[in-house]
């Protein structure tokens, strides 16, 4: 059923971020190339099928809000393209291609982040077919979860952390904020967006702090035990670049109980929802045993 | 007159900025210095002047969008201080002080430029006593004028035309999308805000245009003929980076000429308004007699 749903809602993704950032033949022309090479190279599109699937736990439909997925697809790519620079993580490789800047260049790999970023707003200000209120207020929270107090403040602890002995505090506050922060949104957004009672968004915003928990210590492992050819960049580049990570502070077992019991917690929050929300359950499980 | 106007709503900018974006004691706090290090290094705060003096004009309180006029300065800044990096014009200085990467290093000074984009849009949703609809509708096409088509696209032309030889068509492109389609967002925005009417509104991007033009002509003549201590920058930078500009391309005098042509256009946009739109006539003459 995961797959299904997950298989459905991707390729709409996929449909809609082709025609909302399509080729272009004017002058900018490359900006777009490079936008589209990282945009459509074919990511997990985690961020708006879980938007999908939170208002359709909700009795929404979440197929609708394509507009705003979109634009958190984008956000995080966009975001992906800045961490891979030279001047950040130096990654080669992201999702088995070369990365943005080794195809187009620094300055164009920036330009076309920031191209991503100011596109994934205009997009979502588009969505048709919700109150202008309700949509104010969707891309405002999408706005600071993405911000200097959410994914960019994680991105700049991290970076900030490089090679230094970090606590558990400064590690939790860094996840939630860099990868954290988004989940949440993408979650209260689907909610939001398909008019969800007030209990409804809280037990998402509850699920999703669980699940970006799952996904991040989850991360950590696979970046010792994956394999290369499924996660598509090297293993081994926390220890690399000297990050801590859950895997650093504590053990591999340790981090794998961690995940479980975070799994668990995310599944709790979902104990008042019918079947509607066993995508959202599913989910879990699925990023507890992933392999990329 | 103008003086006195200016001085105002800069003064009443520069506190809007400083509360929207204020000091942070949290783990990101290196971030928000680096933002703030940009941002408040007192430009010229015309953008957002525009947009009030815009609003003005069709009888509106320009002085009451300081949400959506600050998000301009922002997205302003953020273009800056991207645009000064190694990887795109390598440039130390800006408004007489270092650049952000020069005092923060690229990383920061990426992660400033993308947290004030971001904070741009958060910042202009939150602008109050606008209906949702049309802050919507406002905020969409600052994006539009921003991204990849606009802002966005100019500066990657810009980028791909170093040290070539390009023509006036490329160059005009080149300017209408990197300065001009800002500026025009600004005036725009203003007139929508206040519930402008259809031909103010026009009148309104026709004298944006012109405005615009007029600015990158000036601009181009003052990194020839202007005073490093007054720019705040080295005067020659376009000819060291072997940039076509308006004196590249046509005679310094003939520049001078087309500058003045093209705010007598302005001008002659404004030909219906009354005496509330004297603040833009005013500036178009404060353009073409600038020093920085």
């Amino acid at each position: 059923m995961l797959r299904k749903y997950i298989q459905e809602k991707s390729t709409l993704i996929d449909l809609a971020l082709e025609e909302f950032i399509p080729e272009y033949n004017g002058y900018p022309a490359k900006v777009f190339e490079a936008m589209r090479y990282s945009l459509l190279a074919g990511g997990k599109r985690l961020r708006p099928v879980l938007l999908m699937a939170a208002a359709d736990a909700v009795g929404g439909q979440g197929a609708r809000y394509r507009h705003v997925a979109c634009g958190l697809e984008m956000i995080h790519t966009y975001s992906l393209i800045h961490d891979d620079l030279p001047s950040m993580d130096n990654d080669d490789y992201r999702r088995g291609k070369l990365t943005n800047h080794k195809v187009f260049g620094e300055a164009i790999a920036l330009l076309a982040g920031d191209g991503l970023l100011t596109a994934a707003f205009e997009i979502m200000l588009a969505q048709p077919e919700v109150a202008p209120a309700v949509l104010l207020q969707v891309v405002r929270e999408i706005a600071s979860s993405a911000g200097a107090t959410g994914m960019i403040g994680g991105q700049t602890v991290d970076l900030l952390s490089e090679g230094k002995m970090i606590n558990i505090a400064t590690l939790t506050y860094m996840h939630q904020a860099k990868t954290g922060a988004l989940f949440k949104a993408a979650l209260r957004a689907g909610a939001m967006l398909a008019n969800a009672q007030t209990w409804q968004v809280d037990a998402l915003t509850t699920y999703a702090e669980e699940f970006g928990l799952t996904f991040q210590i989850t991360d950590d492992i696979l970046d010792v035990t994956g394999d290369q050819a499924k996660i598509g960049k090297p293993v081994g580049s926390d220890e690399k670049n000297q990050k801590a990570t859950y895997v650093s502070l504590y053990s591999l077992a340790e981090a794998q109980s961690m995940a479980e019991a975070a799994g668990q917690q995310a599944l709790s929050a979902l104990d008042k929802f019918g079947p509607e929300a066993d995508v959202l359950r599913l989910m879990v499980r699925y990023i507890l045993t992933r392999e990329n």
